[in-house]
């Protein structure tokens, strides 16, 4: 096999973030996220956010989703979010198995709008339903699309006319930090809660809570705890930020991968190929036949997102921070054979 | 600082394992724990245990044992474990949180033995209490003494003639191996469940889940997800078993640690010193004077572990695969000091 | 106010029923559902299916719908339903609360069909979704449809050909048996669980839990008291069933309600009034303009279930045991007085 | 068989209660405990407190103790509770399918004491264990002690010192109130939340929770539907309290209940008999040789609580709004035919 295109979590980590941890491997440190690498990779993300807001290293998205929103909801609240949610479609129920129900609006371009959230409000007005009380989205979403600044200030503003959270899921957090106008400092003005996510953006594992709702931050650790998400070895969850927040690097691997991502869409494009989506971010879904499908598999690896009708489909292609402009290259001539 | 004997997930992990991240890091491996790493691990664990047992690899304890127990049991069943138990005094709730009782019994030694598991069982006969399903004990166990073979197999016994379950924590189980007459086979014989624990035997985390009762391996993949259990980069969690099972590294880990703590007690007798509890494991329990803790407290770090009287306490000293007979030589001939 | 159409709860009970209560008012009975009454009416039920089923007698639907729900679903799993079903949108999230996911599909008619089913099922493959493994249906439906035989037996066939549990919310069980061609011994026949509702046909409360499917009914009691939901005078919700199963009074009631809201479809839709679905049960759901509205509350009670535009609205009227058909042609007068 | 001293709800209820049953049977109420009969109890119960609490009818003893509970709980939260409370004890997990640990202490008499709270306090002080948020008591206990109102207050105040809430449960408050001198506006005064109980109080069923902390009472009617706790007829849970607070009938109830009970502790006192707790209340425990036992159980119901030694056990006798001073004399009588 050439290469995979089927995720941005195939590598290990960043060879940076490895260097770190052979830096750090004689040291001693305290546990549960009490150590020194914890407390200064806090310090890095709250400048970078440019706010003193509650920074948590936890290890995964749906572990994250699953403790921040059971931390945040009481028993009969529910969280709002697009019907191709990751917390409502990939998650195996982990938000309902703490006792919450998802209430979802079917959206073309996966992103949730405030009308979305006011007709979903004006459906739940008693007691003998769920009282809808957090806003979740992602960025990028689940279909690579993008919200930009004034989208977010707008569900922003939504959420805190009606007395809502709302909650970023930042699993893709560099790609859209690259790819869209908004900057870490906003959002740390206009989410309550949200994540700079570290296991598909260079790190080998690890999510970073950034809790801006300080009524919120209340004893998270104790949730984190009860969730079965502190880890004993805390500092194993935050080097890799120490090595991530540094200069512009957890940007510049969004860029890098934007970058690769673009440069296929491009050159695809210009093949005279479909898309089944618009993505300016790392994850693009083109439209091919059943041959070509069994031609790329060939000699690279992806995932097949739809079956759209007998002779096509649409093919998932993600790049990360392993993929090189060079492995593009190669991509593309190998599709051109095909072609000619 | 000269040492930390706080705990025994203080520094990284094993120079190996970092060696073999090194090996690995240009990589590309399928996501989910369906790897060829993940495999491999498996395979080695299997060969251990002398048996097919299905192996998952977790990222920490808690997180196991709230898992497992609640893949295990319905609604209204019960885990039985000692009152020291982690499950029941160190997890933040987290077995309740999934909705089960801990049934639990005093016990001097940290043990538990058949006759308080029959006594629970005789307290619990109708639907009006919760029905006792599962034995949980650990070794080592919270408090450093350790399990035998002949107490394993008759706790094991006492399980199946009561219908129950038996879960064991194996945490610390490095410890274990090498201070007791069972072996891995015999885990994988006289256990329904157990664990290889990583965290605290030279992995940077994790937890290998051994499910020696195919009833309850259906579907653990499901369960793990929608317990936020599941890693994207699951190589991540299993690359350092292929290193930990390689040879005896693990039990060699344990042995070192053993020897280290088996050297400061004799030698801390000698010196006049009594202990809280009987270890031969990891973790031993030195009774001291308030003068004596806080010298030790300026070269050393540990955990306050009990306070007995108004001026004795009981402090935990932790060996872990760091520890060496010369640094404990060293804190032995500092104590010498404060005795003169 | 002349008549209350708003619901089929509204009034005590059936005169028979507390006629009953006068009865036994003087008899000492065990607790617990294990008294003699509850026996008999166990047995009364199991004569009407036909089959030795195990029944039990909870207090309300929600309460029942959650009980039953999560004493078969594994945490993971997950149950299906109409958009429409009341464990979707009208339980406040009881069942996401017991920690299962409801998996929806959209259907006109308010009634689900196996080829909903294999929708779902198609789309949740693999152990990063839920996984589905119950049909949750209710006869009538709430919208006032009703399954008939054909219907029912082809989605048992479904759940079986697919390893699925099907379970009938019988809460207007007793319009039900009036309307459609299934008798009670089919409900056991095409059913793992159903219940016929007490409730809202006849009782002050209680719901009689019938579990066909023998391997489900095993530790029921233990699921009822975990849940909140086990009477301590277990002989007050059984006590009514004594009397609605006795001869054919249960479905007689049933007949008495249909009759009168046919009775009203038949007048009205004479008078040139639209209906916003089909129904041959015991709710109908009439299109009025806000001044017929406006008119109709003067002297009766309803309930305003949708509406349709700036001048429409649907209405729904609901009859019970206690209507008659000369309150319903009292109604009809009165809607022409607003006609002429 | 003579009489059932087994337990004070074996008969379905108060002849008064089935009196206003008849005298409102063919009324139409609204639903949900929106209508009149609950609005006029919720006031006579306010008369009664001298406050303006919230009150809400729930069904049973269980599922309030669960539904308050879990209300106001976060999930890392815990309830103390005296080791042989209900909540413990008796309701098959209920307290931890919701979630929450009950933390718990040995108490000789079954009373809950300052010095008990603060020693579980002391024990709950990171976050690596549950937080103790709620102190639980009922009164009367479950082995028929009583906490008088000096009592009643130092727990209050021991709870509002260390940011607890106290709930009490009144299963059997009649009993309670009759055999105290704590009285109803006390109940406002030095608890959060507590319940008069109907159940075991002359109703058929319902208990009234009174919510005096206005923080708590927020969005309970959306936890009471989420718990399966409400009644679409409301109004069934709310009449009988329309007549136990008519005048003093609820505490006569209770009175006559606890002169029965003392009648039996004097008379068997005087015949010999030890007694297993002190009960000034409508429950004791009166230790007898099996012979005696077995004698008894001929003509008389009872349960066996606690099987002492080979030869001696402890039965519970309860009396009840059905019990009266002959039914007791006759059973002396028994007892001395025994004797002689």
């Amino acid at each position: 096999m050439k290469y995979s295109f089927r995720n941005d979590y195939s590598s290990i980590c960043h060879k940076k973030v490895l260097e770190k941890l052979i830096e750090c491997q004689n040291e001693q440190n305290v546990g549960y996220g009490e150590d020194n690498h914890t407390l200064n990779a806090k310090k890095m993300i709250q400048e970078k956010i440019k706010n003193k807001s509650d920074v948590y290293f936890l290890v995964g998205g749906t572990q994250t989703n699953m403790t921040v929103i059971s931390h945040i909801l009481k028993p009969y609240e529910a969280v709002i979010a697009c019907e191709t949610g990751h917390i409502n479609v990939h998650e195996t129920g982990a938000i309902e198995g703490r006792g919450h129900k998802v209430l979802t609006h079917k959206s073309e371009d996966g992103k949730l709008k405030p009308e979305m959230v006011l007709e979903i409000l004006n459906k739940h007005t008693d007691y003998h339903m769920v009282k809808p009380k957090m806003i979740y989205i992602s960025n990028t979403t689940e279909i690579g699309s993008i919200y930009n600044l004034s989208e977010l200030k707008a569900l922003y503003k939504c959420a805190k006319d009606n007395d809502l959270y709302l909650f970023l899921d930042g699993a893709r957090l560099a790609s859209a930090l690259a790819a869209s106008d908004i900057d870490y400092s906003d959002y740390a003005k206009y989410t309550d809660v949200f994540y700079i996510g570290g296991t598909k953006n260079g790190s080998y594992l690890g999510e970073a809570v950034v809790i801006n709702n300080k009524e919120l931050a209340k004893e998270f650790q104790y949730m984190i705890k009860h969730s079965g998400a502190m880890l004993a070895k805390g500092f194993v969850a935050s080097i890799p930020y120490e090595v991530l927040m540094e200069g512009n690097l957890y940007k510049e691997i969004g860029q890098l991968e934007n970058d690769c991502a673009n440069y296929l869409t491009k050159e695809l494009t210009n093949l005279g190929y479909k898309f089944y989506s618009n993505s300016t971010t790392n994850q693009i879904f083109v439209i091919v036949s059943n041959e070509l499908k069994d031609y790329i598999n060939k000699e690279y690896d992806f995932e097949v997102w739809d079956k759209l009708n007998d002779n096509e489909l649409a093919i998932r292609l993600v790049t990360s921070f392993t993929t090189t402009l060079d492995i593009c290259k190669e991509f593309i001539e190998y599709i051109k054979a095909f072609k000619n």
